[in-house]
């Protein structure tokens, strides 16, 4: 072994048992399995023939040019009723260990089917977006060609919008390319507040590939979070009195995209989303410098956004059922 | 001369000839003379903080996904008020003699401006939309390569705007081909319905390289058109008698993607359309065979559909004002 190749080795060797020791991991790039399931499921996604007033898509609220947000406190759904609970952004949602604030679906398919059936959401049925998609030509061939059925269904549409979202990954983030290595990757303030990120106790939760999404806690563990909005949290799917108020740990990832914060949406700048948080989580009060260093880690964290051509929707026919906006 | 290249001039010199005649001339591609403005002018298409709420966007209602319609009869605005008249398709209106359907803005520079500080659309106002963007690095950053400006005019949001939908034309549609030479572009029935198309005297008023878009006529000229709307046409714009239910006449590019049709979108098949223009307009009762060959060739007529990456939107910072969907 010549003594470049041997350092080399060394090196590769120390970053990746540095990356073991670390609370955090990088992300890794996505490969479909079934690229027609997701040209398919994009398509979808993007259509807002699935709610009944035909103005309302996926990525109305869950926008893939804004972080895969929308950017609001709570959304803005059918007949313009706000939502009951901040839009969670749809990047790397295939990470969490459920869907939704207080878990309630249990995959990201099990997920596509609520805001298409939800009043205030989508407006619509899952009956009634399936006749839809029945009376036009281009979906009945592209399902036919996935799943080889005569029938669409609507487990058939979830999964398919499920398969791409699966592919909505963000990797490369500067903070990925540090944890790999690349010491240039980010500057000395978000090293410094990475390392605070740590210390304080942030890990505890913002933790894993996603910095989150991988389990449920109590908002205001140590002192309590005030707040108009009215979602139990994971009480709700479990009937416990125990998981009251305990929510999804939201990821990190694209945190500099997905504002504003919060189940209830109610803070907009990450200075005072950590200042909250490390007070009510960990009961500790972070100096403006602190908060400052932790912000710039924050902001290393955005990867790759979504990078594909805008989708072309297949046309309705004379046999559509028309939108209805009332 | 060899005869083989001889046969090729002849075979070009007559298709030439032949097109010289015809009453519809194909769209050619578009070449953007300033990239970086149309890259802005597309991110700012997409971008929802052009709206008070922070929810609607020129693509909300102009859906490049969906052959830039909304394909309602009218579209969902601010606070979901219904618009009064059908959102005109975005594409190829370069090529209209003006815009909207009264024509009361000269150009697509003035057309832009109309829809954000509309209560009924994106109910804002110019100056709030520009202190949006003015607080956005981004754009802050994007405008000042473009326009050299230390600050951001509303003159400025809607230059790049309508940069961008002027690239928003779509040549190639099989129809197009076949007016190039290639026969085989289109089939014997829709060579049929142009040949009626032309005879039946649709050609006054759709013809051109948008077939349509270049003149304003009565709306019912030889029998009234019946409609709740309200819309008075050219004379809200002229003041004159003259004009009333005087509209722009439509493009049919893309018409198939275009749908439901009419300034009051009360029609939703093209066979209804093309029975009532030629009734209406015309005073001819078209046979159903005769009419199936003219949507036989307006199917003809859709072209490449806009083939872009999905903008990513520079984020909001804390000074952003925030949206405001009351």
């Amino acid at each position: 072994m010549n003594r470049r190749y041997g350092l080399a080795l060394i090196g590769i060797l120390t970053s990746s048992s540095a990356l073991a020791t670390e609370p955090v991991q990088p992300i890794e790039p996505y490969q479909a399995s079934n690229q027609a399931k997701v040209e398919l499921g994009k398509k979808l996604y993007f259509d807002p023939r699935l709610s009944k007033s035909g103005f309302i898509s996926c990525n109305s609220c869950h926008n893939l040019s804004m972080g895969g947000t929308d950017n609001m406190p709570t959304s803005i759904g059918h007949n313009w009723a706000l939502g009951p609970i901040n839009a969670p952004t749809v990047l790397n949602s295939s990470l969490n260990l459920a869907q939704f604030w207080d878990g309630r679906a249990k995959d990201l398919q099990e997920q596509a089917g609520g805001p298409i059936a939800n009043p205030k959401e989508m407006g619509f049925s899952h009956s009634l977006a399936v006749n839809v998609l029945e009376t036009i030509p281009g979906y009945k061939q592209a399902f036919q060609q996935v799943y080889t059925n005569d029938r669409i269904g609507i487990d058939q549409v979830t999964d398919a919008i499920a398969a791409f979202e699966e592919t909505l990954v963000t990797p490369n983030a500067p903070f990925d390319q540090f944890l790999k290595g690349d010491e240039s990757a980010i500057s000395d303030t978000a090293k410094a507040g990475y390392a605070r990120f740590k210390s304080v106790g942030c890990t505890a939760c913002h933790n894993g590939q996603a910095l989150g999404g991988n389990s449920f806690q109590k908002m205001g563990l140590v002192k309590p979070y005030k707040t108009d909005n009215a979602a139990a949290g994971l009480s709700a799917v479990t009937g416990k009195e125990i998981d009251r108020f305990k929510f999804k740990v939201p990821t990190l990832r694209n945190v500099e995209l997905t504002y504003p914060y919060f189940h209830d949406g109610a803070v907009w700048s990450l200075e005072e989303a950590v200042d909250v948080m490390a007070e009510l989580q960990l009961g500790q009060k972070l100096k403006q410098q602190e908060i400052g260093e932790i912000v710039a880690f924050l902001k290393t964290l955005t990867g790759d956004q979504p990078n594909f051509r805008l989708p072309q929707l297949p046309p309705s026919t004379n046999d559509t059922p028309r939108p209805d906006p009332g």
